[in-house]
């Protein structure tokens, strides 16, 4: 299995997060983003939508983090991870698209902004991701995990974001369950950090 | 079967769409957002998020389009809409984290600068949408549907920001296959269409 990766993505960061949660080894393949590796033609043929993670697993090539948790997960995972029915399985999509809107566009834009230069409006990407965590207290108030007892592909795609949130100017003090749900994430056997959290 | 809807809104056409093809019926609850009747305490209840679309089917209480579409398929639907086997499940979410990404944030949002007067830049939305715009020629030009040789629920998710992208600044010519596309969608036995385009 090979991944193809940045050290400081978080979208990247969920997949290597996953797999070690799994117990899964994979070849880790870099792409230079700041050298513009993930616009050229053999990358682009890999993913047109030229982004790291790229995952591919004996030929099967799946592109955007999100898609790349629920293969890993329908893969080698079990029903605790991506449940089967409609229900539970709805209830862990409604965090995914939480995961690739609020946090995604808000939080990791922010810091995008602030880390990296990026031309997007700061305010605007923080206050999108302070919705998003806002959002994200309620069930944690009530359950360990996103979608109830256990934990799922869904609290691994929102995670990264969320820790990394301080880099964008998003304080985590105001959001105290979203802390100690970071904290049982930090603590699921196999857990494996990135720059900016350990 | 009850929806949480808005006329306007593409990701309420999403599901209106899906459960006109898919031959179920629903009761419309319209939400008016001018009046902010998503931001209230009753709807919050519902959807913390205080966004429409919202399902409630007999007590399941689903929000976000891309988790209703999945709950749908899977509930009410079989497997050519959303199939169950990891690789062409992950298929498929790579072009709903698509409809969720360069679509919504890109179409989506210029449309809403426009239509809605929203505060976002309007260029920058553009740019992004039609990045998505060119993803998604690739694979059309190859398959009628963005996975394969059927339509899955990847296909409802990307089709209304993309019909109503016009609306955004953003003209449908210079993607020829993703114009055919859509002729193909709007010829689905059961097709409805929804202001903006028919």
């Amino acid at each position: 299995m090979k991944l193809y990766d940045m050290e400081l993505s978080g979208n990247c960061y969920k997949v290597r997060l996953y797999c070690s949660l799994l117990g899964l080894e994979y070849e880790s393949v870099p792409v230079d983003l700041l050298k513009g590796e993930h616009k050229r033609g053999d990358f682009l043929r890999l993913n047109p939508r030229g982004q790291v993670p790229v995952l591919d697993d004996s030929g099967n090539i799946i592109w955007d983090s999100m898609a790349i948790l629920v293969y890993l997960a329908r893969q080698y995972g079990d029903e605790q991870w991506l449940p089967t029915r409609a229900e539970p399985l709805a209830q862990v999509m409604s965090w995914l698209a939480m995961s690739e809107n609020e946090l995604l566009f808000g939080l990791a834009r922010a810091r995008a902004v602030k880390k990296f230069n990026r031309p997007w409006d700061l305010s605007q990407c923080q206050a999108l991701g302070k919705a998003g965590l806002q959002v994200m207290e309620n069930p944690l108030q009530a359950k360990p995990w996103l979608t109830g007892d256990c934990p799922t592909i869904a609290d691994i795609a929102c995670f990264p974001y969320v820790a990394l949130a301080p880099e964008g100017g998003v304080p985590l003090d105001d959001f105290p369950f979203v802390r100690q749900w970071m904290t049982r994430i930090q603590s699921l056997p196999g857990f494996v950090g990135m720059p900016g959290f350990q």
